[in-house]
């Protein structure tokens, strides 16, 4: 049997914020297996802010993606044929598939999950990339100090949600800083000591008024104007994990004057501050299998939440790609690619 | 009997440089001691940069001079009366005496040094604050391995100059930053695979030329213009310990657009790049006794060279201080107050 795969491919590099045109939506068969690999059919695909950066030309942490490209992104997926001893068809993997509806990928590199542990959706969020960034950046470069204060914005998104969850649980009071009423709302369901609308125009005087005692560790996924809000209250050896910029994701330039990166490097010696940079997969060998199982526990006796966003049908990923970098997605956003059999 | 001391005090703030009229010098007399203190002859202070921040109003890493105060510093003195069992007179002992040319101090607070190890200056360079700088914050935060390369501005001066030879030591590639054709001479005799003049215009293209692979480690002591010259050659994973900023310690603001500022979190995040700021008092309690381990028998081996930039006279203070600040010195500043005993 012959299989076609819908693909969604980069047509033109976006200037500033991405728009339907810079993606094109195209049919190809899928090419018959060699000895190590998979056939699988798509069911969930993961939206992520990073994917902006990868639409650009230039130096980056990670390969940029060329125009004609598949979309890349996270997948759960089902295995529908199989040259592999490692996976056989009917399983549930975890890989890298992109954009698309049928993906050829190699065994080696797939996770197999087990559809009773958890449902399936969540190994691309709390209990995937998502969850393992938190996880990783937090207890490696955070550090958290039963105590001490977090603060951390996109705190209604995947990322941010759970990072204040575990800040909570290692006994950190906790700052969460979203955009909006209803955001902010959630933020008091998810349990933070204090909620900050970074759509207000007071932003300085919430974020002081919510981190009386400063800020000892600030987890840092969106940059831009909140970031320039939280450097004065940093404490003194404060870490900031550097996990995205989302905010400057759409950027076309350097924002006008003054220069504040000397600022930037003074606070930093002012405090002896720690600002590191990371994905998570620098941590995947030493902290992956601790993730899986305290966080499967978490997950399990409900003291970690998490929230998903799930529209149907690869042919709305870019739409739900766009709006989710202006900030419309509530929770983790994935498409549904094709029903879980 | 009774002694004179002669202070240099802070006058006024400075707007930008210092200025001979931002500090006066008077005599008062010597208060008697009380118990666990020791009256101290100055024979030695150090000139540093970061004096020049404590002159300014405002938060920082630690406590500002008030106007009126003596000017802050470290000293190498000879004890002349002691209430304590700890220093007896005739003792040459290092404490913070400022810039005076007599001191009581709390005997707990100072640290007696043989004057037979090593020239008693060298208490307030490579085997004092400066040289534990260099060795603490490459050690904990730069964490050199051979074959990576490393690159440190005012690499002539004293931190600089001894952060380079042990980098060395370690095994590493190392450039130097200094300013003019004299100490990029000098940077040659420390040592260094590679000398870069930051005065001349073609800096980004120097760097470029001296650092084939990238850079590791940078060791951040100057800012400004060699920072923006230095930051696109970061490697993955690349630690940069701020241990001072001296190109920025007169500015009066910020410097024109563009903002760079986000720049440097996107680079920073591209490169997982690790940026601490540090003062060596952290690392006091934990890595000093391997300093003067490490570093004592370096000196003696010849493996750490140093140099020092000795002016005669209390009086001298406050020009050479501002000459330091502008690069007129060469080597560990020091003014020689009085005549070892």
């Amino acid at each position: 049997m012959t299989y076609t795969s819908r693909q969604v491919r980069l047509a033109s590099r976006p200037t500033g914020f991405p728009t339907a045109e810079n993606f094109s939506i195209e049919d190809h068969p899928v090419r018959p297996l060699e000895e190590g690999e998979a056939l699988l059919r798509t069911l969930y695909l993961s939206l992520d802010p990073y994917m902006r950066g990868r639409m650009n030309e230039g130096r980056s942490y990670a390969e940029h993606l060329q125009v004609g490209d598949i979309m890349l992104g996270g997948t759960v997926s089902e295995v529908i044929e199989s040259r592999s001893a490692e996976v056989t068809p009917g399983q549930i993997v975890v890989g890298g598939a992109g954009w698309q509806t049928f993906s050829v990928e190699a065994a080696a590199g797939l996770r197999v999950i087990d559809p009773d542990d958890a449902p399936i959706s969540t190994a691309l969020g709390v209990l995937g990339m998502t969850g393992f960034t938190a996880y990783s950046g937090l207890l490696a470069i955070g550090r958290p100090q039963a105590g001490e204060t977090l603060a951390v914005a996109a705190a209604t998104g995947p990322v941010g949600a759970t990072v204040g969850q575990i800040a909570k649980l290692k006994g950190m009071r906790t700052i969460g800083i979203a955009g909006g009423p209803e955001k902010v709302a959630y933020l008091r369901e998810l349990g933070f000591d204090a909620a900050v609308d970074h759509r207000r125009d007071d932003l300085a005087e919430q974020i002081a008024e919510a981190a009386p005692d400063g800020i000892d560790v600030y987890f840092e996924n969106v940059g831009g104007a909140v970031w320039e809000a939280v450097l004065p209250h940093l404490n003194l050896f404060g870490r900031v994990p550097v996990c995205g910029l989302a905010a400057n994701y759409n950027a076309t330039g350097a924002p006008a004057g003054p220069d504040r990166s000397q600022q930037l490097l003074q606070t930093v010696l002012n405090q002896s501050l720690t600002i590191r940079g990371f994905i998570q997969t620098e941590f995947q060998e030493t902290q992956f299998e601790s993730f899986l199982r305290d966080m499967g526990a978490w997950v399990r006796e409900g003291r970690i939440t998490y929230r998903e966003d799930i529209t149907d049908g690869l042919d709305n990923a870019p739409e739900t790609f766009i709006g989710m970098l202006s900030g419309k997605n509530f929770g983790k956003t994935l498409i549904r690619v094709a029903d879980d059999a």
